[in-house]
């Protein structure tokens, strides 16, 4: 029996988010399918980030167990094989047994796109949010430098949330423009649910002139959602990289 | 009685292309039933590029005369109202009874996309085409210096096109690199049937080491579509913008 561990690319456009889920398709629900199809035995996979409907990946993480004979790093192209081409692995590798996607350190790194120009694009609906509002980055830049850090991010936090630690570190968060896009890039040791829609709703506020920048330590300072900005829309995010303590040379070890 | 310019952005994935087919959606049946739909009239759309199945648009071309009163600049709006998401009016406006978008001299700019990386990737698979191998980018720079200027280009022209005058004219072809992404972007007064398509497919084998730049005179002076690389698929281009002369300020008058 090895464990292994899988890199996961997706367009989450046509599913119900990473989660299985009766009778809808779902990204873990088709993983787990394909790879007891591959393997010939009843495979169910661990993923690191439960991603929602319509979020996309450049490296979600999955864990699993097997006693197959494909060599870990060969997996991902068997199992490519057998996946529709909106789902892709990028790398397979044998892992210790006892690791675990969700309980052993990591950093996350997400990246909310905004598209903003004077009519919608088509090629690019899927993957941006759109605004046809001109939007002041610098502005959501100073207000960004406020939520690096530890702080209980409660206010960042979707209010159905059954979760009670709200402290969470953020090791950066950059908001670049290129042309019409606009990304905000955000890594941290661990995300609230819906923290970077929201975070990426409240820094387009500011960027709309609806908020100031100074507001920030306020908004967080109050613990309350509703002082936060709506959570923005799934299509503008993406879960760029997980990277492990030991497992990444690029892990940043800035506790 | 005025006759209306629109300019076009579509994702053409989910379409047959351009052209109205018996059976089966296009663009310009889509136009034509969302435009008689708003005004109240049957209208049909007169494109300016018949773009194929699965290719995309920044900025296609089609004029329609009607007896509406919408002002020209407006018509945008209202149409983009009623269109599927995955096509949007960018500009709209009144221009003159006799303006024909084929007829009249034109520079259309078209952008072949190649995603060149180990392992595929889902949320660029509609809009590049995938390749695992790298590419010489610099041999494909100067494989492209041999295709600007004007040539009978009939070695780049599909084998079943009707067209007698094979002559055409290429002001532009830019080969860049960014990142992982390589972008083809020619600009020229026409085009012929799968034109480029067929110069990306033969610009791929010179990246690729199958066919050398110095090759591409012998290749053109051959006017033999055998001698060319294959036609590269559809999903990677784009056309970019068509520039009218009197119409367009950037409009590159180099004849």
């Amino acid at each position: 029996m090895k464990r292994i561990m899988l890199r996961v690319a997706y367009d989450g456009t046509n599913y119900c988010g990473w989660q299985v889920q009766p009778g809808v398709e779902t990204i873990e629900g088709v993983l787990n399918r394909k790879l007891s199809e591959l393997l010939g035995e009843v495979v169910e996979v661990i993923g690191a980030s439960r991603t929602d409907s319509g979020v996309h990946a450049l490296g979600n993480v999955a864990v699993f167990d097997t006693n197959a004979r494909i060599p870990g790093d060969k997996m991902k192209y068997a199992l490519n094989q057998r996946l529709p081409e909106d789902i892709r692995i990028q790398e397979s590798m044998e892992v210790e047994a006892d690791f675990h996607p969700r309980y052993c350190n990591s950093q996350k790194t997400y990246e909310y796109r905004i598209l903003s120009r004077e009519m919608e694009l088509p090629t690019e609906r899927l993957y941006a949010h759109y605004t046809y509002r001109k939007l002041d980055v610098e502005a959501m830049k100073r207000a960004a430098g406020y939520i690096v850090g530890e702080h209980d991010f409660k206010c960042f936090c979707s209010a159905g949330s059954q979760v009670k630690e709200t402290v969470r570190r953020i090791y950066s968060l950059d908001v670049t423009k290129d042309g019409e896009l606009i990304r905000i890039r955000i890594t941290g040791s661990g995300f609230l649910y819906n923290m970077v829609r929201i975070i990426a709703g409240t820094l387009i506020q500011v960027g709309d002139g609806i908020k100031k920048p100074e507001e920030l330590p306020a908004i967080i300072a109050s613990l309350d959602r509703s002082m936060a900005g709506p959570t923005a829309p799934a299509r503008g995010l993406r879960l760029v990289r997980i990277a492990y303590e030991g497992k990444d040379s690029d892990y940043l070890e800035t506790f």
